[in-house]
């Protein structure tokens, strides 16, 4: 388990933690990239405006540009990233701890 | 179930749902209260610093005052609120749709 926390420590804070979930905030500037991490299933929900490049695990790549006050759905996944933008990426995470459900993909990146 | 997105939909919007979690994003101004609802387990996160008072459904009160850029646990409660600082309320709600653990109290307001 690459936790983002361990990859990118710079990047990736936790701010809560329980039982049942734990909350991450991610700030990064433009140009900076992440080391490969995985997220467990998780709510994203944008702090600011951005645009991000993330890389899958095979080496697929999707460019994914978000606006500020969105909130979406990540499913469990490992991908890296680059900001592509001109602004910070800010980002709360909320990632839940209950197993994901069976059935479900991995679509790379917010659905 | 007294949900808060029908007790006091000029105050709570639903901005994504899924068959885990519903995001609710609520925001009121100084003086202004809630009618007595339900929330879930849920991660809640201050999108702007306010002071609140929380009701209970036995008719106890809290005040809670809460910084922006906070996320805290909000356990299964109903409750109802009243913004009584001088700023407007903004909060991000993520609710858990899997079911309460076993043996949780019910502490009014965010722990």
């Amino acid at each position: 388990m690459a936790d983002p926390t361990m990859t990118d420590p710079d990047k990736y804070k936790v701010i809560f933690e329980n039982d049942r979930v734990r909350v991450l905030e991610y700030r990064d500037e433009p140009g900076q990239k992440t080391r490969p991490h995985e997220h467990p299933d998780s709510v994203i929900y944008t702090l600011g405006s951005f645009r991000r490049r993330l890389i899958g695990s095979g080496g697929q790549a999707i460019d994914v540009t978000l606006t500020q006050g969105e909130a979406r759905w990540l499913e469990a996944q490992t991908h890296s990233g680059e900001n592509i933008g001109d602004t910070p990426t800010h980002v709360l995470f909320v990632e839940l701890k209950e197993p994901t459900r069976p059935g479900g993909g991995a679509s790379l990146g917010p659905a």
